[in-house]
């Protein structure tokens, strides 16, 4: 009954529905339905639930599921998985498959070595595309499942050019398949980081691009689908560093997510008692004008949230590489000037806020000023945080919401505070 | 000179270093090289900057630039510009494109209806592989630069399948198309959110993919680059609305961004003004121990920081679809117990610091009890504004911290002065 249920659904929506169940039904789903799951939906799961889901497989099952895969597939699949269960999974495969499996996983963790597949349909560079037809239709059973080029190759086996398929099929048999090469051609070698990878497939529209050793020989391919998956995945990581929360997913348990947010609370936790060291400087001044405590909040929080504002455009400019040296102080100056303006339009509205709330033409300057000094502050750091972290090699999305919010919560009290000391005292 | 470097550069590159320039050297290179621009790399170029582009391009360069693109790029192009300048556009192609160009702007904005191109390749379902190729041979010229399938119709035009070109090539020539079609298969509606085609390409892996009309006939195709570009525009935009930062770019000039950035500010004012009136009602008790004044912006912006973890995750899961109705109580109950087990640890380390600081364990008491109070309420609120939001159709990513942020700065602030007016006074 469940099969008629989930047969339909596609590998990824079921992957996604076990994502879902709680420990409990994933269990009992596990042992009903467990000997129906095959390679796909394993490669479609979050890595967190894998291991979960491989121990409760029949060993038969799992060895057919990933000998259905595609080499990238089943990398994806080993590369988080212990010694022992990458052992199990191995010794599934055919000994040619093994080696190829165990070579991509020497290559780094995110490297272009570990996202392509090593099955490749390549062509000796002088061939035409009568020949190439007939190889293909000979090879028919030992083709990959997908593939948009046929890869031309040197006598040393370098990839020299690609032709894609369409151009193949529109060509007469004589053409040469060197006539027909695609200007798009670009190479990724095996140790690049699939972020760069990912970016590329985006700038350049590629749609599978071959991928070379150190001998710059043609050891694989990468295609879109998956360059595609990573390009989500890092805007993904994006989001959630600039959250301050690190990797995890929806089905983690209580105490999987509080570990991951914890760090990221015990920072701020000393950003805000930085905080209040400065604000403890100036006991004496909110005993005798207690409006200040009342107010000081609302300099800090607007500093806070465009602070917030630069960085995250930063950040963003910075992984799209539209922030590059060339722009980097026009964007600085731009910054600052946005952070004058809005903090000039809200030193009025705030200097009228302390004016008719408390009465005070004083106060109505003291919060005005500070605003503005705040505001342009929060626009500097916002800029030069991201961008000095990226240079010295931290992640910009990681760290820069920690030293951006500390500059402007000291900045915003020690402001607001000092200046009404000298102004209000 | 100019040519000379940039010849060798990707359309998608020379589009970049166009957005990098500022507003004077753009106006000088456009001079000097603006009859080299071709479709391409207006249609790499942002939005924001086509407009001046355009405006600066010698009327035959713009007629030739346009004629080389696909429909699905010249409509890109057209969407976003003013009548006047879509009309001579428009009018520098022929009837036919023209007339296919104004059906597609007659779809709503950001539908699959704007993002396909016209350019298909398609036979009768009952064709075989022979005659499908002695087709495209016959068709060189008229087939579009890249296609991955052939679509398969029927005699209503209604698209019933699709075969991958890497099949039909391993395929004899006897083979009819309709028994070596893929199952990937999936159709989009022409009116269909850009968001869900690009969520579909991802989610199943799909290179490309037909759309129908209302009479389910076959109108265009989508192809995954422009899906990757649609799936990295809706990363974007999270990021940023969920930084408070609408759309603009790097090189909008200060006053654009000032009005970008002005109106969450606005609403960021809105939510500190009431924080303040919160803390105003407990001007006696802060005038009594200054304390309070101090430490209270620990508690908020504890609060704050837990707050923007949970909404970020939420925002994040309902875009992937991971958070749905049949798991949401399970992750509202695992927001509340992170929040409760971070509340708790930041309970005894403020209480240690609340003792130590000011020697006074009440002090401790109030403000760890305030701390577990926040924590617990910034993880609900993190879950269930977002949930909320989406429910009534709006964009969880765009208000959400506004709303989460008020939430935790009034429950901070009236927890730790409302308890330690009961406690300490
Ligand atoms: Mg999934
Ligand atoms: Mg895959
Ligand atoms: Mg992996
Ligand atoms: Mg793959
Ligand atoms: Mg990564
Ligand atoms: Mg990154
Ligand atoms: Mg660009
Ligand atoms: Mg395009
Ligand atoms: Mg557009
Ligand atoms: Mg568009
Ligand atoms: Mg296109
Ligand atoms: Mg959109
Ligand atoms: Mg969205």
């Amino acid at each position: 009954a469940l099969t008629v249920l989930l047969d339909p659904l596609h590998p990824a929506d079921i992957a996604d529905l076990i994502e879902q169940f709680d420990d409990r039904h994933r269990r009992v789903f596990l042992e009903v339905w467990g000997s129906e799951i095959d390679g796909e939906i394993l490669s479609e799961l979050r890595e967190g639930l894998r291991e979960e889901v491989i121990l409760a497989l029949p060993q038969e099952t799992l060895s057919d599921a990933v000998r259905d895969l595609d080499s990238d597939d089943v990398v994806d699949l080993l590369e988080d998985l212990e010694e022992s269960q990458q052992a199990l999974i191995l010794g599934a495969l055919p000994a040619i498959d093994r080696a190829q499996i165990e070579q991509a996983l020497a290559f780094p963790e995110y490297s272009a070595g570990r996202l392509m597949q090593r099955e490749v349909v390549r062509a000796p560079e002088h061939w035409d595309v009568g020949q190439t037809i007939d190889f293909l239709r000979a090879a028919d059973n030992e083709l990959p499942d997908q593939f948009y080029h046929i890869m031309l190759v040197d006598p040393r086996m370098r990839p020299i050019g690609y032709v894609a398929l369409g151009r193949m099929l529109s060509s007469p048999r004589s053409t040469r398949l060197a006539d027909i090469t695609e200007d798009s051609f670009r190479t990724f070698g095996v140790e690049q980081p699939e972020a760069e990878v990912a970016y590329a497939f985006n700038q350049y529209h590629l749609i599978s691009a071959p991928v070379i050793d150190a001998e710059e020989r043609l050891v694989g391919v990468i295609t879109i689908d998956d360059a595609m998956a990573v390009l989500d995945e890092e805007a993904e990581e994006d989001i959630l560093r600039l959250a301050g929360v690190g990797e995890g997913s929806l089905s983690d348990r209580v105490i999987d997510t509080t570990r991951q947010r914890l760090p990221w609370l015990a920072v701020n936790l000393v950003t805000a008692i930085m905080a209040s060291l400065v604000i403890a400087q100036f006991e004496g001044v909110i005993t005798q004008i207690v409006a200040l405590a009342v107010l000081m909040p609302i300099v800090a929080s607007m500093g806070g949230n465009a602070g917030t504002q630069s960085l995250t455009v930063a950040v963003r400019a910075i992984a799209t590489r539209d922030l590059t040296g060339s722009n980097v102080w026009r964007v600085v100056r731009r910054e600052a000037g946005v952070g004058l303006v809005n903090g000039l339009i809200f030193a009025v509205v705030m200097g009228l806020v302390g004016l008719f709330w408390f009465s005070s033409p004083q106060l109505g300057y003291v919060i005005g000023l500070a605003m503005v000094v705040n505001l342009v502050i929060a626009g500097l750091a916002g800029i030069l945080v991201p961008v000095a972290l990226d240079k010295v090699g931290v992640d910009p999305a990681l760290a820069s919401g920690a030293f951006v919010t500390t500059v402007t919560d000291v900045v915003g009290f020690f402001a607001f505070l000092g200046l009404a000391s000298v102004i209000l005292l």
